[in-house]
């Protein structure tokens, strides 16, 4: 936990009066959700745009003002998280389940600061089963199609039924092992007729802050 | 019509016995349908696979026995319109607003019969505006997203309100003029955070029939 609150805390550090700030998902955007909603306590004018109802409700709850995607236009700063970074900052992310709003919000940020504890840190993608968000329509072959690119593919589920993302989808968790090329993987699966997208994030990060089990945090 | 038509009888000649059939959507479609109706009252024996709601509420009127894309694995002919289709067989569909399902059906085929009169042929794809199918989650930036590659994009609007997919997605109608290179093009566009897929058929057809006024035909 300590770990990816300071590192989530040094990246609200980055948040300016007036700017538009996209709210990522998941345990450690949850840290930097809660610090936003200090600052605003404090004073701080930003507006933001919710990554996923869950993000949402958390920034109602907290009193940050909300604008959809659509009145933002552009975002200043994002910040995320990731379930894993590699060297070249390339992500897998998705492990929540909001990979495509998080992918489109980031696609109009200017800045994407993902924040991360050093148990995400690999040399090597893929040890993390990578989330495919898919149609529901022929979602069976669609995941064997997948499974055909090398990895052994589940259909998330929650509750012994499928999990639905915002938007309506499946997640399929393609475990690979280790992924060699990233970028070429996320075009391939992209391309396949079913998948809306996939949680490779090629450089796509402008900033990553890892933080670490003692507290200190490194900037890369 | 009567163009529409033939192209569409001749393409269900193909269709044995113990078959699985794919069943497109449109105005050509519809005539293949209707024929298959016709055969299987004469006899035939198969069992098809409907891209839309629209078609699989009009084989179930025509008696044509139905089964669901994850019961067939795999289609063995699939019989299909275009809106456009170039000298290498490659297509713009989605006119009906079909395309994905369509694109998934098509691509678990053995055999794609592409039928059109000869008005969708054309020397190069983009007179006819590129469907792309997208979610409703920051359209509005993924429709200037679009916008960039040099088209006009325009949402698809029914009733004053946006046409819904099958999928529940929105469809931006991306009037290039010309398209160069189809297959970047299908790329580029699929790999835009947001879109979840086009209506390029790069190379997927295997057979191509052209109606023509006077009731002749031509197969490609």
């Amino acid at each position: 936990m300590e770990s990816k609150r300071v590192a989530a805390e040094k990246a609200v550090e980055y948040i300016r009066d007036g700017m538009v700030v996209g709210l990522g998902t998941g345990s450690t955007a949850y840290w930097a959700i809660q610090k936003l909603g200090k600052k605003i306590k404090g004073g701080l004018s930003i507006k933001a745009v919710a990554t996923s109802i869950n993000s949402e409700n958390l920034a109602k709850e907290l009193g940050i003002p909300l604008i959809s995607i659509s009145e933002a236009e552009e975002m200043d700063i994002t910040i995320d998280g990731a379930d894993e970074v590699d060297n070249e900052w390339n992500l897998i992310k998705g492990g929540g389940g909001a990979l495509l709003r998080e992918k489109i919000v980031a696609s109009f940020s200017k800045e994407l600061i993902i924040v991360v504890d050093e148990s995400k840190k690999v040399s090597r993608l893929g040890k993390y089963p990578l989330p495919v968000e898919i149609v529901k329509f022929g979602h069976e072959l669609t995941q064997k199609k997948l499974g055909k690119l090398g990895c052994i593919p589940k259909l998330r589920v929650v509750d012994n039924n499928p999990f639905i993302t915002d938007n309506g989808n499946y997640i399929i968790d393609c475990d690979f092992g280790s992924i060699d090329q990233p970028k070429d993987l996320h075009s391939v699966i992209n391309m396949i007729p079913g998948v809306v997208d996939n949680g490779l994030f090629i450089k796509i990060a402008t900033k990553v802050i890892v933080g670490y089990r003692d507290g200190s945090i490194l900037e890369l």
